[in-house]
């Protein structure tokens, strides 16, 4: 399972691929190894857990795992967990021992992601937590009705307050799918941004580049193995933004859109900085 | 925690204890083994876990534990788990995860217990499982309001769908406390007969003998250490049945109240038996 220990080994399995590509990337566990790696020219590795069940049930765990770098933890994955229930079952909202868990993450400096959360447990989360907490990659159900994509109110509630929105490029989330171009992700970017504004945005790719078809049967079910939850059918990034390699194509095309330089660096980066900071207490 | 390996470490001391003490217990896995651990005047023991959280993520799991001689298992332990909620807290009812974990323990014979469960959770197992459940030692609310205690409506619930009520005679849950008397506690098995009938009932102590304060203080909190739950305050049994010795002047008890010796042989064992020979594929 994906409990504390199986985590741990994820985590020396990522340290040492770390370590063995150290001409290309880094570990960033503070807002300035985020911009020393920029200077650096290296992409910035941070930790981040999509399901809170890593921290078993000690609440002890979360100050362990920010210790080894993990700076943003969703509190449940697609089904239920001890915290609160995911976004593909009914949402009970948060648990007692969820709030524990906030309470937790907020001191230690953990940001909460509501990305794959049931809506009530959400809301709960976002009421419970003293830090702003996030959507890291969501998509709006204002242009695709979806169980993974946020509606107007949600993306306005979490905005209002002080949260944030990461918008994903995963097509299967997109109106036109697989069919989707780099022009139809920036129009979701604007959709997003026209609720919750431009210093709430930013990207959260949900990438899966290099991943087979084992990985994506993994997701699409409960806990990886038991029922299917969902079928996402063909995977392939928007058309202009395919792999990482493109992503040079999304800052062109949003000033192309009209966007300003200021607002583009934003949304491509600075948002995320700034929201990272607050919530680590940098 | 108590998850799946702290769970095996445990039988692992169970069974060394039980080995050592070969002169007056054993370990039961078959009402056959019942039967004859009484033809042999010894006691007994069948492996159960209060929480399903041992299962983990594993639906596996629970064939893993049936080898081992774990027959019931309760879902959840006064709080949220993967499967559902306890009593203790706002209940959103069984998971997805859940429904396929009582199909698994209907499947492999393992009874799914509800005692420290949610109303809500509970009602949901009662319509799910395909094999009797109980409320293995409970109260009723009936004679004294408690959120371990179950309303005439829920005892009713069950028993219509063909489950099965133990009755504990743990004093803070007894109307008149820790002052109850053995017949304090006739009267409250006379109280769930008359709801659940003669065949539906039986005895589920929930002796704490032999454990201090420090047990006691695990009890009631989350997670064995986190929030207070709830707080018992003095604890000890109903004057007349003070330990497992006096165990002899229950049955004098119902006696004495008028019940008769068949009715009586039910209630201390005989339906246990027959409900476990039902869950079990016997």
């Amino acid at each position: 399972g994906e409990g504390f220990q199986a985590t741990i080994n994820s985590i020396c399995s990522s340290q040492k691929l770390m370590r063995e590509n150290s001409d290309l990337v880094m570990p960033v566990h503070t807002t300035a190894d985020i911009r020393k790696a920029k200077e650096l020219g290296k992409t910035g590795i941070l930790f981040g857990f999509q399901n809170a069940h890593a921290y078993e049930d000690q609440i002890g765990y979360v100050e362990i795992f920010k210790q080894l770098g993990v700076g943003i933890v969703q509190m449940c994955y697609n089904t239920q967990n001890l915290v609160g229930t995911g976004c593909y079952e009914r949402d009970g909202g948060l648990s007692g021992f969820g709030r524990e868990i906030v309470a937790e993450m907020n001191r230690v400096g953990v940001m909460c992601d509501l990305s794959h959360v049931g809506s009530k447990t959400s809301e709960e989360v976002i009421l419970e937590s003293k830090k702003p907490v996030c959507y890291s990659h969501c998509l709006p159900s204002g242009l695709k009705e979806h169980p993974r994509n946020k509606s107007d109110a949600e993306l306005k509630f979490i905005a209002d307050h002080g949260g944030f929105v990461g918008v994903t490029m995963f097509a299967p989330f997109l109106a036109k799918g697989i069919d989707s171009t780099i022009d139809d992700y920036a129009e979701a970017i604007e959709y997003v941004m026209n609720i919750v504004g431009e210093d709430a945005i930013g990207i959260g790719t949900d990438f899966t580049q290099g991943h087979g078809q084992e990985f994506f049967e993994y997701l699409t079910h409960d806990k990886g193995y038991a029922r299917r939850l969902t079928s996402f059918g063909k995977i392939i990034n928007p058309l202009g933004i395919r792999t990482v390699g493109e992503f040079p194509n999304l800052t062109e095309t949003l000033l192309k859109r009209g966007h300003s330089e200021r607002v583009v660096r934003k949304i491509m980066g600075e948002n995320w900085v700034n929201v990272l900071a607050d919530v680590w207490g940098e």
